[in-house]
C-alpha cells in the first residue's frame, strides 16, 4: 500500500461526510423533514439502476450511479441552491467551481480527474448517462413532493413556468420519465399546487 | 412502457425513502448527529469506488456498489441492530427474512428477484464483491468513529473482543483496509475508548 495515496483517500472519503449536512428544499415523504444531499444521492443511484430501462439511450450503469453518488459533492462548500432561488443561480456556477477544485483535490491526481470527468459530464450534460443522471435529479423530489400532496410548491409558491422550465430538458434523458412527471405536474397544478400564471 | 410495472418501481423507489427515517449509532463527523442507513450506504458506494485497488480480488464495481446501496434496506422493518446488542441480534435474521419478502417485494417479479440475489449475495459473504462490502461495512462507522475520538465506543461501553469479533472477516475482502482498521483500533485501546478486557 502506498500510504500517502490511502491517506488522501481516506481524508476525501472523511471529508464527504459532510455532505449529510447539506439539506435540500425537498421534504421526505410522510411529510417528513428537509432531505439532505446524500440522501437524495444515494436515491438518485437506485433510481438509476432500477428505472434504466427508460434511458433513451443504451447508459453505463456503473457510471451513471457514479455520477448520481457524486452529482452534489460540491455543495458542501457551496450550499444546495434551490431550484427557484433566482438570486443564488447567479453565482451558483463560481461558488461551484471553486469547490470542485478544493473537495475533489483532496483525492490522489488520479482519482481527482477521474471524479473530476464524471463531475463534469453530469454538468455539461451531452452523454446518455449524465441526461439520464439529470432526468433523475428532476424525477426523485417530484415522486417526493408528490407522494407530499405538493407541500414543497405550496410553501414556496412555485409558479408553472418555473417548473417547466426546471423540466425542460429531463426528456433528453427519458422520454418516459419525463412524460410521467409532466403528467404529475398538471395533476397537481389543476390541484392549486402549483400556481398557475 | 408497462405502466403496471413502472408503477411497482416507482411504488418500491417510494418505500425505500423510509430508510432515511433508520438511523445507526454511529454518529456523524464533527460530534454531528446519528447516522442514518441511506447515508450509510451511500458512503459505502464512493468508498467501494475509490478504494477498489485494496480489494484482495478483482470485483465487478457496479454490482458491489449496487450491494452497498441496498444492503441495509430491509432495516426499513427490520429495524437497525447494533452490532453490539446481543438481544437484538437473535431475533435479526428472521425480521430480515421478513422484510426481505415484503420490501423486494413491491418491484416487478424479475427486480425483485434481481436485488434479492444481490442482497442474498452480501449476507451470504462469500463473493469477493460481498466481501469486499463487508470490509467497507466496517470499515466507515471506524472512520467516523475514529474521527470523534472514539465516541461511539465510549458511549456504549464497546470491549475489544466485541470489536475483534466485529471485524473478525473485514480481511477477507481487503487485507489491507483491515490492517488499517486494526491500527485504528489498537489505537483506541490504548486511549481507553474502547474498553479492555
Amino acid at each position: 500500500m502506498d500510504r500517502e495515496r490511502f491517506e488522501k483517500q481516506m481524508a476525501f472519503a472523511l471529508e464527504i461526510d459532510k455532505e449529510k449536512n447539506i439539506f435540500r428544499q425537498t421534504h421526505l415523504s410522510g411529510h417528513g423533514r428537509r432531505e439532505n444531499d446524500a440522501e437524495h444521492a444515494w436515491h438518485m443511484a437506485i433510481m438509476a439502476f432500477l428505472l434504466q430501462e427508460y434511458a433513451n439511450q443504451p447508459i453505463d450503469i456503473a457510471r451513471t450511479m457514479l455520477m448520481c453518488l457524486i452529482h452534489d459533492i460540491v455543495e458542501i462548500d457551496a450550499g444546495d441552491t434551490y431550484a427557484y432561488d433566482t438570486e443564488a443561480l447567479k453565482t451558483q456556477k463560481e461558488r461551484e467551481a471553486a469547490a470542485r477544485e478544493r473537495i475533489f483535490g483532496i483525492l490522489p491526481p488520479d482519482q481527482a480527474d477521474c471524479l473530476k470527468a464524471v463531475f463534469d459530464e453530469f454538468e455539461e450534460w451531452e452523454t446518455p448517462e449524465a441526461k439520464f443522471a439529470h432526468a433523475l435529479d428532476n424525477l426523485q423530489p417530484v415522486m417526493l413532493n408528490d407522494s407530499n400532496d405538493g407541500s414543497d410548491w405550496v410553501e414556496h409558491s412555485v409558479g408553472i413556468s418555473q417548473v417547466l422550465k426546471r423540466h425542460a430538458r429531463s426528456h433528453e434523458g427519458s422520454e418516459e420519465l419525463a412524460a410521467y412527471v409532466r403528467e404529475l405536474l398538471e395533476k397537481h397544478l389543476k390541484d392549486g399546487k402549483i400556481r398557475n400564471e
